[in-house]
């Protein structure tokens, strides 16, 4: 899902259920994880969306079938936020930011009087809600920039280990869909590298990404900042995050990214919302088989029911628009409902 | 070394050799490769520069060791002209940019009589050496830029696949060093995942890189320009490579290149110039041990001699710079002699 596309009033909604204080230091907890076996999707129930992933897998990895892949190019794409772990009520990284605002400002105290820092630091929910997208800009970049690449990663482990998702209260480390997590298991197991496209900060998600989805830092493709070369005050190399935008891995920019970073056209991808189509119509279109995903959100019990799950066909409530829905019919994208096709959504669920 | 600190007068001596016509079209042969064993670095003499690579590798992957580094931190960073192939009497990508000049004027006459296109297709080797770097770069956005990403792969496998050294007349893809393609492989065998991290193009490195050095895609951190995402006639989509320039991957170019393609400080780097000081200096202020090679080109006989090895101090011809000598002294980066520490130093020898 779209970072920039994000939802202004999910602002509101996030600030009613800030924690007052934060957390106790945690780790993050080890999460359950399939190993290869005679049904290596054990939280899928049987239907369309299963059989078209063991399906792609069978046809890709049988050296006697005319879509044999070779193990060099087996390369599989998984948007983040909606697709792998929780993106309501809002994203977690422009949580992190607004959460990071009082420290920004007890570093330099004039911002307390300044838009859109005095509006954040205000807790006036309307005023928040009416920020623009470039005050939120502004704010990503006073938040998230500025500092050493190792100070950005100590701060966002330290918050990434004790933040709590105000519906479930466990960090959000642990609000990954377990079916989800045994896909990306199952294509390593078949030799298949996988990669995160996310529109999210690529160096917040590279901070969890090892531990909580098994998947490196180079293999974490997002929106990404530039840093500049330098030499600290003991004459030490410092890399330093700058506020200047290098990629915005949205829409257009996930094929351009996957090319920049993997060069190589994926053969699945598995997205939520409109900021993944052109991801998924770039992997469709390469030849042999590809395997197109779109995760929809139509569990408000276990989860949350948003977009035409809403039963509102022009809703905007969500970014899975019913356009979205008409490509994916017409192209042969295979939808996941999370509702019939999951049995369970958490790890921690039983 | 640096694209953007090109010599120009490489241009003048590389025009007198080229050849007449392109040869015929070949493949790329297998190039010798070492299998773990107890001698991992057959083509190096004894001396200080094996001794390094050989206690490096031991230190860091015995567990019982102070420097011992987890298998998924093990990262190695090549550059590659000057480092793994010969990089004299030019740059083979700026070569193939010059060589692309008639077929890109076929396409777009009217460039026929505009410099710098006219400068290049007449031939005269004084005005060539006179062109300035903006002509160069020019040049460069003419003939790499405005195509397909698949177009561009087409076009620079065959020339890769038919062009020849003017002095070997051989593929250039021959002119690697036996030397480092054994550490390259010595390093993999140990759990280390290597990179190339070159001011060369991308996109051009990437076309032979896996056959070459058996380093993929992904693994190849560039100069880098950005693509457009669009559809072409037929509704499918096409990536265009633009005349944008994401990352300039030379000098601090590459610390900030490995930041953001990687995202995680190497533990070994091999360079050979100015270019790739900053990537040097970065690795080494890390913890632990880390490993900091020059390759030192001072063999006149079985490849070239240049930069301070020409006896030369205040030398400009080649940028291994006698500042660069009085760093690697400082830092403890080692040098390597080609000269003196190589048995061989192409693959084609016996």
């Amino acid at each position: 899902m779209s970072l920039s596309s994000v939802n202004r009033r999910v602002l509101i909604s996030i600030l009613t259920s800030l924690p007052a204080l934060s957390s106790p230091l945690l780790t993050i907890p080890a999460l359950a994880q399939t190993t290869p076996s005679v049904n290596p999707l054990p939280s899928w129930n049987d239907g369309t969306a299963k059989r078209a992933i063991l399906d792609f897998v069978r046809t890709t990895t049988d050296t006697a079938s005319p879509n044999h892949v070779p193990a060099e190019d087996r390369i599989a794409v998984f948007d983040q936020d909606g697709t792998l772990w929780v993106e309501h009520p809002m994203y977690t990284q422009v949580l992190y930011c607004l959460e990071r605002v009082p420290a920004v400002v007890e570093k330099e105290p004039k911002l307390k009087d300044v838009a859109p820092f005095k509006t954040v630091l205000s807790g006036d929910r309307e005023a928040i809600a009416r920020l623009s997208l470039r005050d939120l800009e502004e704010l990503l970049a006073a938040t998230l920039t500025g500092m050493s690449v190792e100070e950005f990663n100590a701060e966002a482990k330290k918050w990434i280990e004790t933040a709590r998702h105000p519906r479930w209260k466990r960090p959000y480390t642990e609000l990954v869909y377990q079916p989800m997590l045994e896909v990306l298991q199952f294509l390593r197991d078949n030799g298949f590298k996988t990669y995160i496209v996310t529109g999210g900060g690529q160096d917040f998600v590279r901070v969890y990404a090892g531990q909580v989805y098994g998947i490196p830092p180079d293999q974490i493709v997002g929106t990404a900042g530039g840093t500049k070369y330098g030499y600290g005050k003991d004459g030490k190399p410092v890399l330093t995050k700058e506020p200047k935008l290098i990629l915005n891995d949205n829409n257009a920019g996930k094929p351009e990214g996957i090319h920049l970073m993997i060069g190589r056209r994926p053969y699945a991808a598995f997205g939520n919302s409109t900021g993944d189509r052109e991801m998924l119509e770039w992997t469709g279109a390469g030849s042999g088989a590809r395997l197109k995903m779109l995760v929809l959100h139509d569990d408000a019990v276990r989860e949350y029911a948003y977009g035409p799950a809403q039963g509102l066909p022009d809703s905007k409530v969500g970014t899975f628009t019913p356009a979205l829905y008409d490509e994916a019919e017409k192209d042969g994208w295979t939808v996941i409902s999370m509702k019939s096709d999951w049995k369970r959504v958490f790890p921690f669920e039983h």
